[in-house]
């Protein structure tokens, strides 16, 4: 049996029926980054643009902030004197800790909110002083996001819709000119007033508030990201390469999660679930 | 000439005039350890003191806070997952210095306010990240204090009556069983709701505010002080000692500043001016 | 069938065996904060009250200290030119963790003990420098607390009472004037001196030593131990008010381990055999 | 005498001979924020516009970085396991000092170059390890200039042209994509292929190498901004409101400093000499 | 059954047939430190020692950088307007991550490479700023090794050589009077250039670089090593010394796992291995 | 008037009046690094060795700790669950600074003795919790040192004898295996046990204390050293060069101070006092 070409790239076949039919009449064996997962469930493919994109988003929030964004003209380091800026990070996983990191090193005044309060409890362990740890709940989330310049929204519910945890109404008690940056905008957004942008036209300007969803935003540094990138993949490339496909998944549990498709038959649960086929088993 | 008995200690004699009289009646050599003062201006001797008090206003504060004493029930370090306290401390001298650091190590959220922008640069430049330095006015000083669970005074205007920050009404505005640490209180208090207390009853409640306005606070910890004090005056003990007062004074010109009374004279001015008596000099 | 009242708070029933029977004559569904318990066997809801306590520690410790509460008079914070007060934690866990974060935040010197090497291990990659991590033996344990300004006592054998590591003879070698605050007292307390005192009364002084054991500690800060446990309650109160908690403890293993009582029986393994009762299954 | 209108705002007449002039025919009383000079000959109103440029300077580096701006595509905060950006800020004073800070907070390889030993010791003393101090000249420059990823020129030599620091041949072995953020663009500029540039069009590209010239930073930070000059300069205002101009010249030499045109006469020396007056003396 | 004589020790028995024999004849039952293992497969009596050599590490490393040792006469800490000297550090496990922290705390500009991203992301997550986390292939340590004035090798492959990361070549083209401390040695090695040393004589020089590679370093602090691995032994020394071997290896899989020869019987499997002979099973 | 050759390096004539007779003769203009001092009479090219000096001291330290040295066995850095090493620094100028903030990088407990109380507040304010300020008296000096582990000697009194802070006796109560590293042994020394050694044999043990008292420490990195002090040398190298002598000397106080002979004569009035000759004046 021989597996003819190997794609091993981001897929998102769920959501793309035409491009998996032709990898299944093409009997492409197709490996998907984003569902390759370890097994305590983390994703060690989106890991590394997670950090990317929640180092970035304070680049952008700030940017956003500027006068001539539209922004309310707040320096996020303010001065010695003069208040900084108000970050409030919604999401405690590896993009809001990289958020939280950045915002904190340019001096801003930064919140971090989660609902688990043992994560709450480790970002406060390595975090220290410098970044004010909150449970997110209704109450609070309209206190911290109503009273913030800068909103990082950094939710991600593996394999499901990023939560409204914004309506309409409330960014519009937010100050005018302060920024979102929605970073879980990939899956639809944290905020009702949320829709993609692109590098070309970033922002757009909803309820007084500066909203930044570009969908790619690691490709603002593509040397950086690059390098993230493959640092994640290469093992998992060369895995594949060395012993082909068939015997690479018999050996790593993570690389069975990664296939698609393979030998003209669909072979990932979820993506047969959004085909409406059933899913085949190559590993048994 | 011999000059008898040299006195050197605290002394406050503007403010004693009974004690004065004795002193040039017995023509004791009275030394001041308030009076004693370097060519920058700054008062050697009175600076441990504002460094213990400093540090021991956040101990001081973070007991008003709790609910036996009348406060809020908030503890400064806050919580995983829930804010920290909010400390303004009011003055950027050595009290208030001290008084931030310790703020800022428990965890608390912390500004410091000042009216002299290079004082506060300095601060930013020290502390960094950790504090907030804010220029101080009647707007901002408002904002800052009724949103904060705890107050420090920490003004110290040399030979001058405290600056009354705090009306009445001000303290009214703040949040119910926030707490005021007046470390000002010696000259008068920051606040018009101050008035001294005593380290038997530490606190009252104005405004529905804990008040803490011991005047001798370093004496909660003799052990630390008393090192603290000696440190810096044993130098100048020694001098005297050696040298003799008259000498002492001729080879530095602080011991000559620290000297009040001599002889049976007057020789500081400020005190010969509280006690309408013609200043007399000893190093001409 | 209908389960009645539900009662979710914490309950130590095996130590009150009228309320036990109370509570399974009324047919009560009574859930205990502190038996719910996570697969790696942690406590999810005595954690943030170990937090706080940690925090309150350092606060309550520095009061012990001061000289009109019988302390040595020392400030855990020093001065410039003075050394800062000794702090030995005893015990590695949250509680003791919090307590090393606020002691080396004032200023002091700090060691934290404890017999896990690699809990130490831990600490000592987190805490850097500012702290140093001790193991505990006999005669590590008799140096450090010997030397010290403040034991702060912080170990929790879950479900046992706590290790007797202090005995009379060993306070007796102390510092005159130093301080224990007992954090353990609610498990009979780390040292043979120890005994339970209130918020009224919080100290006693046994051997020269300040003791403080007031055995509920957060009730100091009830603002924030509030929100701290509320935090951490809500998502189980939530799941047992969505689900009922026949099918919240289906869901949720951690529930299951919480229920004390249900329909009249004993279900905790725990509860049952304090009351010489056979525990009864309902998830099985 | 009555002076007439007060002019106390930013005028750098020597560059200005029409305005000079207009002022003089009309008798206006012109004090320049940028004359304003302390004993120390610290400029107390170009302070604070110098901390903020030096920390929006890493802010607009960064967008300049991007690959969209012409940039590398470097994220200066790198991601684990990918190296970070290497910024070199040129000039060791509060601009300099400032960009430093952030550049560092955000995760930045930072070095700091000067040519005076004290001030980088003091600043090696302030940043610790986080930051490296490099005495600056040609070798030295050279090397770090041209394998750095962004320069921020901070050169400012009060009164005179900026040093030509980079020459063309300098920036053409600069990383292709590499950015120079000129904060001395108002004195000429460190590169010789500095120019201005405006908030509108911000950038342009010479020798591979991405320029941000934009000659008044600050303002795209109005809200930080206003309040940062406002905290220094409403001292001054207060004193001439309160005090009339002459009166006030005669308590602060700062004050004096700062007029430039008395009642139709020049009275500031540097300013006469580009008009090629002579100087008047208000106060003798 | 009299168990006899119980060694509990370091023993190494796979590389030694000897010993290995005259263990069996005597029916001595061997625990070896080094095969005690925890369930997540972590050694927890090499930790230590471990710890102490990373430490070591740069101090050793320090030492030959100095010109009488052959070194390139670089202080790792810099001086203030002069660069400190590069170190790298290769393998993140507990030996590097030691290295590091010290090297960090010297003021060294500090590389640390691993192959695994989620062990770089945590170092990242815990030394922050201070540090760079590079990921590890051919092309990366290339470059960082032959830019770097020290390079320590620590990684530890378990149960097998150390991979020969540099070639004599790579070493060739390293700085002349660059360092090399190989923690590795024990294993073989990181270099091919690497070959054990002594205390005695404990540095050579192969292609112009100062090669450090003690055996036996943490020999060099016998105060600090001895309180360290005793820390760890005793608990496994109490257990055996309290239940005999037989019962403490019931209760304790690491002692299981520690057990090399018992009663005339090779018990470890990797020992069987290496003496070809068939373990025996003491607990089924 | 043509001067004829200028000698600008480390002269120290008054110790040396062979050489300062050659001098003179041979009508060298010979200016001394150590006597160029600036108005606030610090010396700027001693600074940079200074700097070097105290970092060293700690890497020269560690090294006399090892077993081979003849030391306790102690790493600074401790281990985790073991107590760091501790270092005492005598003295808080430029060396001790260095000094203390290596030691506190490598996880030393460090203290850090003056006799300047404001000299300590600076420090404490700087180094803020991780070292330790004492106030030198006979007293504490005593205490810290038969307590400490390393004692770094970094006095220096200006143009005078270094004080003899340890006596031999004190010496002999140290801890057996403890370490001095003697900084100050160029001015005499600060023990009575002191005595100058040399790169080849840099230690001796006396009263069982390994003592370090390399005259020429620097000398050890010239690679760090010669960069560090050709940074502060150059700037008056080259006044020199562009003005000659004369001139630069009329320009630049600085280098008038730094003039020992010139045309025959000698001109620093203490090198005239030590060869008991008039000094000249060549600048009036």
């Amino acid at each position: 049996m021989r597996p003819g070409l190997i794609l091993f790239t981001y897929l998102h076949l769920a959501a793309d029926k035409r491009l998996s039919r032709e990898l299944l009449r093409r009997r492409v064996t197709a490996v998907g980054y984003e569902t390759i997962q370890l097994e305590d469930s983390s994703l060690p493919l989106l890991a590394p643009m997670s950090e990317v994109a929640g180092r970035l988003a304070i680049q952008a929030g700030s940017w956003c902030l500027q006068a001539r964004s539209g922004g309310r003209g707040v320096l996020l380091s303010g001065a010695s004197g003069v208040r900084p800026g108000k970050v409030v990070v919604l999401g405690g996983g590896i993009a809001g800790l990289n958020a939280c990191r950045v915002a904190a090193g340019v001096g801003a005044e930064v919140t971090i909110m989660d609902i688990n309060p043992s994560r709450l409890r480790y970002l406060s362990d390595l975090l220290g002083g410098r970044v004010t740890t909150v449970m997110s709940n209704r109450a609070t989330l309209e206190e911290e996001v109503t009273n913030s310049d800068l909103v990082i929204g950094a939710v991600l519910v593996p394999g499901a819709r990023a939560p409204r945890l914004l309506s309409a109404k409330m960014v519009a008690r937010m100050r005018p000119g302060a920024a979102i940056v929605d970073l879980s905008i990939d899956q639809g957004g944290i905020s009702e007033t949320s829709a993609p942008t692109t590098h070309a036209r970033p922002t757009f300007i909803r309820n007084r508030v500066v909203h930044y969803c570009v969908t790619n935003m690691p490709a603002m540094v593509p040397h950086t990201s690059t390098y993230a990138l493959t640092n994640a993949t290469l093992t998992y490339a060369l895995e594949i390469a060395d012993h082909g496909i068939l015997e690479a998944g018999r050996i790593d549990a993570a690389i069975r999660q990664g296939v698609n498709t393979y030998d003209g038959h669909v072979v990932h649960p979820a993506v047969a679930e959004a085909l409406k086929m059933k899913p085949h088993s190559v590993w048994t």
